[in-house]
């Protein structure tokens, strides 16, 4: 699986793989590219049984920003459809989302810097997470007029309803600590690396049939639902064909003008 | 908007309103007058698109009591749909704190001192909430005979079901600092003023229809509904038309005898 | 009450009763018989309107260890559906969790020592739970191939998502301090009748009719119906009769060996 995808570095050990997010000079922003080269690796790990673990990994500094504005952006000379549809864009998004809360293996995933937007998406979505002190988590859709609609499903369940809100609404970021205490991050560690071999230890002991069944369960046990994700996706694309929404992105991409700007 | 209102001051500022709850003789406690006029200036604040905040306070020492027991009591000596009927009383209070998470501006709350009862219920509402130090929050309408019913909705989404269940059952008040710890209170200062003025200068970035957006969705992404608010106003109906709990609050008003003594 | 059972001590006090779970040769596990036990003696404090706490306890080190294996071995002598069948096994354990949930009594549970598995249904479902400094929690059941499926969603409504999942996921212990932290304990004290003390002083004050309109008022709140918890029941009975599962516990009680050994 090693070596040959255009955002992703994958790494395959004896029971595990580590796919990091390679586009560092986008600051890690998810593209289509690097959904699509997601999915394509997860599928391959399903059909080799030794595979147990996925660990999920930024670059130094970044761990991902979120959805690239210059895609988006790109969409917006066509009809915006094109990029943000189904089963492109925001459908696949949510559904690699979703599909990391249900994979039949454990997802860790080891932030070190910042973790914005739909990178937050990730991070809710992974069974474990350890962040480095210097990590910084945040969601700055509402700046432009978005919101992180995709995010907040899963980020209500790991840190509850005010948290989410209260990020989502503020567009501050919150330190490793603050995201600790929340429960966005499972650990914090100067090495996490060294954590994240004792969590094996202990975890490596399940069948992966009981991880499949844990996460499903789970699921079943929680109030998101397939509607739940439509309305997502649907927000999500009905933002971002908002000409408001559009011309803040526009701006910003092609004056570094911010929304709020002359205000 | 200024100074007309018999149960409220209300101040404007160039982008915000500042709404102070004022029956300091009754201890703030909520009438039905205060929700009329509460209403009335959230309706004229609409019309206006440069307001953008809006602040709730109280008295200092007392930010609000809760229903007001002698109007409850008075409506006993009618048919008692008569003052808690649809619309009004607890369909009233119901429809405001449900108005407040909803409303297309910024909610921000300063409590300085006691929030009790259906007081928390509007702290739980708001979308951002500051408190003194020495503010206490409790919720003592078991003592009564009486639950939070109304108030239970918005406080398990702001602290979880436990913390929610546990202020019901003890009627035990919590800190300023136990309640910032479960998210019930967003800053804890000796000098909110300031920590508003930092929040809006985030906040002011926003546009009026995200900060709408965000709230109407994250309605959505929770377990409230229109049938469990419903249910809220009947539950609390149904315990303020019980001869017990009619008697302990009438005791309590002519006598100052509590439902305990004697047992 | 006293005296007459065989899995459990009871003592009855002039206003509560305190029930021991009483199996210290089996760690005190949950057994059929434990469970009919802990139904006829809740039935029978129904008919004494004077008793208004009840509370729980474990042995000194030890307040429960989940269900018996040996029970479980026994039964896959036999079709599985005879010991976890409908009304027995997992369906009584469920009944007997909920019931706790619902009882128009306070539950209080004193833990000093070890919560595990099904141990943790019973600390879940308890209105208040206090704990020495000692105790322990964690779920292991995933390490035979189980889940903790009738503890989710009660352990979940205490302690939120996330908290829940990664117990069951990583199987470890947490300590009394971080259930505290958790909500899943409510008080930590090195004298917990002292705290009970407390509790009760203040707690007493409230009807009976009170205490139960709190508790069912607080079901409709929250997420858990009926098909969520006969989905528990049914993904119990599914895994306790799956082969592997099977395999993996009777190896364990005849050979002492564990799933991942010689793996």
């Amino acid at each position: 699986m090693s070596g040959s995808y255009e955002t992703l570095l994958v790494e395959e050990g004896p029971e595990s793989i580590t796919i990091t997010l390679n586009r560092p000079s986008s600051q890690n922003a998810i593209d289509t590219a690097m959904l699509n080269e997601l999915n394509a690796v997860l599928d391959k790990t399903l059909k080799d049984p030794r595979c147990r673990l996925i660990v999920l990994a930024g670059q130094p500094g970044v761990f991902c920003t979120g959805m690239d504005f210059n895609e988006l952006s790109a969409a917006t000379q066509k009809p915006v459809s094109a990029a943000v549809g189904q089963g492109q864009g925001a459908g696949l998004y949510m559904s690699t989302i979703k599909r990391l809360t249900l994979e039949p293996r454990l997802i860790v995933s080891i932030v070190d810097g910042r973790a914005m937007a739909g990178g937050i998406g990730l991070v809710a979505a992974s069974d474990w997470v350890i962040a480095t002190p210097r990590s910084q988590f945040s969601l700055s859709e509402a700046l432009w007029g978005l919101l992180p609609a995709m995010v907040a499903p899963y980020l209500i369940r790991r840190v509850g309803f005010q948290t989410a809100f209260r990020m989502t609404l503020t567009t501050l970021p919150i330190s490793a600590q603050e995201a600790w205490t929340a429960h966005l991050v499972d650990e914090v560690s100067e090495h996490p690396l060294d954590n994240l071999r004792r969590l094996w230890l202990r975890v490596s002991k399940l069948e992966t049939a009981t991880v499949k069944n844990v996460k499903a369960y789970f699921r079943e046990m929680w109030l998101i639902s397939e509607q739940m994700e439509e309305l997502a996706v649907a927000e999500t694309n009905r933002l971002a064909a908002d000409p408001v929404v559009i011309r803040n992105i526009t701006d910003y991409i092609e004056f570094q003008k911010f929304p709020w700007d002359e205000k």
